[in-house]
C-alpha cells in the first residue's frame, strides 16, 4: 500500500510531507488560493492551494506544474476520489481539526460525474435509489460502524460463554414459520426450494444435535408485502438458542445481559459522535429489564386512554408505545420483557405453562417496537405434534422437524431478533430503511 | 437455570452433590450394578447406580425409589436427554476422567425412539439425512466448535483494524457473477429476484461508499449441477473488500495475515482435541506465503509429468495438487498464491496490469485446494465497461454496478473464501459435506 494516512491522524503527526487519499467533499476556487475539503472514513481534511492562473511565456517546468494543478483543481467534481501528497501544517485557525495540508501533487483516482443525482435532504427513496452515495454521510458511515460494534460485542459475549456460531441453511424443503409471506424457488427442476424465514427450526436441531448454546447471525425472507417502517422483504435476524433452561426467564436474563454489554459497547466506542450526529444518548439499560404480563400490560394500557381495536388479546403498535411509555415513566427504562401469551396468538413450538395455559414465551419491546420474540420450545414430541394439530398446521411437511425431537433434546428456548430495528431504535431513526446497508422490499430490489 | 455442572467442569470439583444434564451415550446394565455413560457438550461422564432387582413385599419408599430406578435405568434408550442429581466421586480407576457420579434422581427431559437410525460409521448421505444425530459425535462437535473460533479470530483481526462489518443483501435484480448457475424466483407478481451468488457487487459497492475497508461472512447461492466433494449450492462465503489498495498483492498481504491469526487462535483453542479427534497437527503458517504465477507453476507441474488437459490456460484440480506438492516439498509451506491469470479465465472486473495485460489477481491454494480468488478490481468505468463489452457480458443488467464508479471510487480490492473449503482441508475431512451443519446440494435440500 502507499504510505497513506488517515485523515484522523493527521491531528497528532507532525508537520512536515504527507499523503491522504478520500472524495472531494466541496471545493472552494478564489481567485489567489483553492480549498478542497477532502473526506474519507475517518473524517475531512482542508487541503490548499495558491492558485496559479496565468501562464507566462517560456514559464518553467515548475510553473507550467502549478498551474496545471490549479486547473485541476478548478475542475473537480465532487466526490471525485483522489490522493494528494503535500505538506501537513499545523494552524489553530483552521477550524477542521487545526491542520491543512499544502497540496504538492494531485492524482485522481476517479473522477466523480459533475451531477451528483442525490443531496443529504433528498427523499429517502431517492437516496435509496443511489445508497452508495448516501453512504458517504458521516452519519451513515458511522451508522454501520455502530453496527459493527454492535454486532461484534454480542458475538464476543457468546463465544466468551462457549456458544457454538451456526450457518443454518437458507434454502429449504419446507417453510420454517409459516405458510404464509414465503419465497418459493424451482430447484433443479422438479424441487421446490424455500427461502428460510427465520432459522428456528435448525437451531432447535442444534439442540438436539447436543450443540447446547449457539448463536447465529444471518438474512431472513419474508415475501411481506407491508410498507411500515418496521418490515422488510430480506433482514439480518440475531438468533440465539439454549439447552438445559428451566423457563424462557432464563433466555430473557441471557437477552438482557447480552443487550447491556453490547450498548456499552456501542457508547464506549461511539457515544460522543453518536450525540454528535443523532442528537442521541445512548443508554445503557439497567437488569433486569422490567416484565409485564400481557394482560396486565392490556390493562395499563386502557387505563392510559388507549382502546386496543385488536381482538385477539395482543398489543397493536399503539398499545406497544403506550406500555413502553409506562415503563419509561414508571422505571425510566427503554425496555420492557411482555410475558404470558396466550397460545393462540403464539407459534405452535412455543411451551405452555401447565398451570396458566399461557405460553412461556415474551416479547421485548424497545423504544416501543416489539424488536424480539423470545420463548422455551416444547421439545416433548407428542405435545408438540399436538399443538400443531391444534393450529391446524400441515404435519407432513413438519415431520422432519418433529424427527428433531424423537431421538432425545434438551429442554431448549431462544429468542430472535431484528437488527435493523435495534439500530433505528438505538439511533433514533424514524425507518429500517435508513440503517440497512441495501433496504429490500415489494416494490425495492435494486440497486 | 438450574445449577447444572458441565461435564469437563467435574474434575476440578470437589467430591459431594452435583447436577448434570445430557443424553445417554451407553447403558451397561450389569446384574448388580448399572453404569450410564452421559455426555454432554463438553465431555462424558459416568453415573453408577447399585441395582435394586427385587422388591420385597411391604418393601418401604426408598426401597421403592431404588427399584423404580433401576428399571428405569435398564430402560434408558441410547441419546434419551436427561439430568441426574447425584454424589460426584473422583476414582482414580475411573477411566473416563477419573470421576464418577452416584445416580441419585434421573429426570428424564426426552426419551429417545429404542431404534438410532444411524451409528458413526454410516455412510455418509445417511449420516446427512440425520444430521442432527450425527452432529453429536464429538468430533462434529468439534468441528463447528473449531469454525466458531476461525471466525471470530477473523472477524476480530478486521475489527481491530477497523473494518466495517456489511449485510448485503442477497435478493438481487440482477445477477452478481454471471448468468450461469443462477437461482431466481418470483418476487411478488411481476418481478423477478435473483440469490445472491457472491457479494462481489456490494462490497465494491462499498468501497464507493467510502467506507474504506469491510468484510462480510454470510451465506451465498448457486445454482450449480456439480457433485464434487468442494461444490454446494449454498455456502458461506468469508469476503472483505479494501481501497486505496496498489494491487492485488495489498490484498494477498492482508489475507496471508488473517490466515495466520485465525490459524494461530485454532490451534491455540483447539490444536491437541483436533490432533486427537482428526489426527491433524494444526499447522500455522509462516508468511509470506510463497507466490507463483501461473506461466511458472504450470511449467512446474508439467516437469512433474503432469500434463494439464484443460486448453484455457489455467490448473485443474490435479494441477492443483501438484502444485501445491511442490510447494510442500520445496517450502514447507501449506499455501501458495497463483497469480498473473490472464483476463479470459478471470471476471471482467479483475484490473488488469498495463506491462503484462495479465490481471492482478490470484488464487490461493491450500493443502491444493483452491480455497479463494482475490483480485484487484477494475474501478475507471470506461475501463471496466470495455471489458465487461469485450466478455460478452448483458451491458444494460450491469449498468446499476457501473453507477457505483460514475460518482467516484477509489483503487481496491478484495477476495472471496469458503469457509467449508477451509474447514475441510484444515481438519483433513474428505467434502465439504462434513464440514457444513446442514449441506444443500443438487438433490439434497432435507432436513
Amino acid at each position: 500500500m502507499t504510505e497513506r494516512v488517515l485523515v484522523n491522524q493527521l491531528q497528532a503527526r507532525a508537520d512536515g510531507p504527507v499523503s491522504v487519499s478520500g472524495w472531494v467533499e466541496t471545493v472552494r476556487d478564489q481567485k489567489k488560493v483553492q480549498f478542497v475539503i477532502l473526506r474519507d472514513e475517518t473524517g475531512a481534511v482542508q487541503l490548499v492551494n495558491p492558485a496559479t492562473r496565468e501562464l507566462e511565456e517560456g514559464a518553467d517546468a515548475a510553473a507550467q506544474a502549478a498551474h496545471a494543478l490549479t486547473t485541476t483543481i478548478s475542475e473537480l467534481t465532487h466526490g471525485t476520489f483522489l490522493t494528494v501528497h503535500g505538506e501537513l501544517k499545523h494552524d489553530e485557525r483552521v477550524k477542521l481539526g487545526g491542520v491543512e495540508i499544502k497540496i504538492g501533487t494531485l492524482d485522481i483516482a476517479a473522477a466523480a460525474l459533475p451531477e451528483t443525482p442525490i443531496a443529504a435532504d433528498s427523499g429517502l427513496d431517492k437516496r435509496m435509489d443511489w445508497r452508495f452515495l448516501d453512504l458517504r454521510q458521516r452519519r451513515n458511515n458511522l451508522l454501520f460502524r455502530v453496527q459493527t460494534t454492535l454486532e461484534h460485542a454480542m458475538r464476543t459475549f457468546w463465544i466468551e460463554r462457549d456458544y457454538i456460531e451456526v450457518h443454518s441453511p437458507k434454502l429449504m424443503a419446507s417453510a420454517s414459520e409459516s405458510n404464509a409471506e414465503l419465497f418459493s424457488l424451482e430447484y433443479f427442476g422438479d424441487q421446490t426450494a424455500y427461502l428460510a424465514q427465520s432459522p428456528q427450526f435448525y437451531k432447535q436441531m442444534a439442540q438436539a444435535a447436543g450443540f447446547g448454546k449457539i448463536f447465529e447471525i444471518a438474512p431472513a425472507f419474508r415475501a411481506d408485502p407491508s410498507f411500515t417502517s418496521r418490515h422488510a422483504t430480506e433482514f439480518t435476524s440475531i438468533d440465539a438458542e439454549i439447552s438445559w433452561i428451566d423457563s424462557h426467564e432464563d433466555v430473557a436474563r441471557m437477552q438482557e445481559e447480552l443487550l447491556q454489554v453490547a450498548f456499552q459497547a456501542v457508547k464506549d466506542k461511539h457515544g460522543d459522535e453518536i450525540e454528535e450526529l443523532f442528537g442521541i444518548e445512548v443508554q445503557v439499560p439497567q437488569i433486569p429489564f422490567p416484565r409485564i404480563p400481557l394482560a396486565e400490560a392490556r390493562r395499563i394500557v386502557a387505563e392510559r386512554g388507549y382502546e386496543i381495536p385488536r381482538t385477539d388479546g395482543d398489543l397493536d403498535p399503539e398499545g406497544e408505545r403506550q406500555i413502553s411509555a409506562h415503563v419509561e415513566e414508571t422505571y425510566g427504562h427503554q425496555f420492557v420483557f411482555i410475558t404470558d401469551y396466550h397460545p393462540e396468538i403464539r407459534a405452535f413450538y412455543h411451551m405452555r405453562d401447565p398451570e396458566t395455559g399461557l405460553t412461556k414465551s415474551y416479547d421485548l419491546l424497545f423504544k416501543g417496537v416489539e424488536i424480539t420474540t423470545g420463548a422455551q420450545r416444547e421439545h416433548r414430541v407428542d405435545v408438540l405434534v399436538e399443538q400443531a394439530k391444534e393450529k391446524g398446521l400441515d404435519l407432513e411437511h413438519l415431520e422432519f422437524y418433529f424427527d428433531f425431537f424423537r431421538y432425545g433434546a434438551p429442554p431448549h428456548g431462544g429468542f430472535g431478533m431484528g437488527l435493523a430495528r435495534v439500530l433505528m431504535l438505538l439511533l433514533g431513526e424514524s425507518s429500517i430503511r435508513e440503517v440497512t446497508y441495501l433496504f429490500r422490499g415489494p416494490t425495492r430490489l435494486a440497486p
